[in-house]
């Protein structure tokens, strides 16, 4: 069963999803999924990191539409990415960095919606594209292949032997600071951070003071059991932070 | 296909909307979709643009439920409104505004849920009734056709051959002031806004500074890149704005 | 026809719900419905009145899957109880207080995603076996019975000749107070609120200053038109509040 998965940065308190779903739904019966609308305004980076933890997750034939795109109406590409039977629509402004397949520019003006806007193609052009895909279009449909896809300013961790070097790539609404450090790729077997210092690792989200502890996506997170780790530590998105033995 | 779309203002932290989800599933297998529950409390003029922007891009057989009623429990009516093959279940408070179409009193209460509440009809009258339009009840049988519907306290832009005076109706997450002036309608050219003065017209939401850009209803916006308009000029919603020849 | 209906406290900013979703959408074609995903971070007590306030408008075979987690990989468990039809599977940490059924203990590790994580029951343990129910799976293949599920620390209503003492359950996004004083319970005819002290009795949200209104679950509530009586009165959730004849 094919279905169109939504991934916005518009909430729902303005007209812009609502309209969306009517545009797909005017068009196929395919179940319309919200996965979330409430990525921050204009933040691609947090929905690059929203995908890579999300997606995996579904199964084949999700049509995941991604419109998280602060550059609407600039000559920035629409691609759709083909990963193993997933089918990713995005802008192509580095929301997609994680997401490997192979990729279609987005140039068949017949499928959008005629006099479209230029300011809301996510009702113009992303909703009509993602309801002919889940009807059956194939991707080759849509344009020609697309290279070279924009990717996020971003530095995969570092695993040393004494040392790992990562960033701090999402803060969830629980407070807790999630790395990007994989437990599995960390060469030693007892580990610590380095600053601020945290020693105590816990398999559980409970005890006094920040510990670490091993998320949901397999990475190191530093968290405070019923608060918010982020408030705490004055933590933020984007610091680096550095794994040592212990 | 028939569908259910909700649009309230009862958020999603409280029991309102589950509630009234699990009544329409109790009735109908037809899908129920989430329009919103974003609207803010009370905020009838927001719900009547809402629904003028949104509700178009549905298809025909979209029961569109509408609960945002500050006079629940009073003697307000309850009216259905067939509008092109789309209905419209809402308190009749103004909501309505700008649905054009056949209206009937909703009345007939062996449909509504036995010994129910005077204060959450979203649940024992809005839910059950819509269920019953899910499943084909034609709106004649409600109850009698109704006239006169509430209307916003609302004055329509004028549009002179040297000056178009509208109103910021709306404005929406990322601080976009959108006005009711519509581009089309405009007997100039070129424009430019008069107070706040601003000249610069974009078609993409980029550059330096505050500037014009024609939104996705195809009326002025006042629009900031990667900002809140709003917030930076001070403007708000109801504030009348005058558009004159650039 | 079974469906799952989400409760969580996950808010969807983060990809937890979507990751939710990803599984059960891989192992059913049973309609997910999304009741809540903002109950308060942690707030166990919020989302058992949410249940309470919720689950009964909703028909058999809905699969209530509730994830208010703070113990999430201790040693507590994970419970499923059935109860008239409906099925709620749920940590067992006094969410369920108000759920009456057969209960079962979630240990059939089968069913689980392999090499889950400690952190993330949701997606690992909750949603898999969501979808197995909803699939068909009894109950009784989940693990033994159990007795004993924790309570919230929660005292119920005093209703005397005289007088009724009961708690402020809830505040709702409007700022009414909900008592869980139920009005077919009072003994006497009319009544009043002692301190503050309310004399108006309303059946609608109108009048001037605060009055006492019979909410939709058949219960007292304190309330002001158009405004918070949470704000206006200082009053919070778990503050006692006790009705006497007027």
């Amino acid at each position: 069963m094919r279905r169109v998965g939504l991934i916005t940065d518009f909430g729902t308190r303005d007209p812009y999803v609502g309209a969306m779903k009517g545009v797909i739904a005017s068009r196929t019966e395919a179940p319309i999924v919200d996965c979330t609308h409430e990525i921050a305004p204009f933040d691609v980076w947090e929905a690059a990191f929203y995908i890579r933890a999300m997606a995996r997750w579904w199964p084949d034939g999700t049509i995941f539409t991604v419109v998280v795109d602060p550059g609407v109406g600039t000559p920035r590409r629409i691609v759709a990415v083909d990963s193993a039977g997933q089918i990713f629509l995005a802008p192509d402004n580095g929301v997609l960095t994680f997401v490997i397949g192979i990729a279609h520019s987005v140039e068949n003006e017949s499928l959008f919606l005629p006099d479209g806007s230029t300011t809301f193609h996510g009702r113009d052009r992303f909703a009509p594209v993602a309801a002919a895909l889940a009807n059956g279009l194939s991707i080759e449909q849509l344009g020609p292949r697309a290279d070279d896809l924009v990717r996020l300013d971003y530095t995969a961790p570092a695993y040393d032997r004494r040392r790992v070097d990562g960033t701090i790539v999402a803060i969830d609404r629980f407070g807790n600071l999630i790395t990007d450090i994989e437990r599995s790729h960390i060469p030693f077997a007892a580990f610590a951070l380095q600053a601020p210092s945290i020693a105590r690792v816990s398999t559980t989200y409970s005890g006094e003071g920040p510990f670490l502890i091993i998320g949901s996506t397999g990475c190191v997170e530093i968290s405070i059991a019923a608060a918010s780790a982020a408030t705490a530590l004055k933590l933020k998105r984007g610091d680096r932070v550095t794994v040592v033995p212990a």
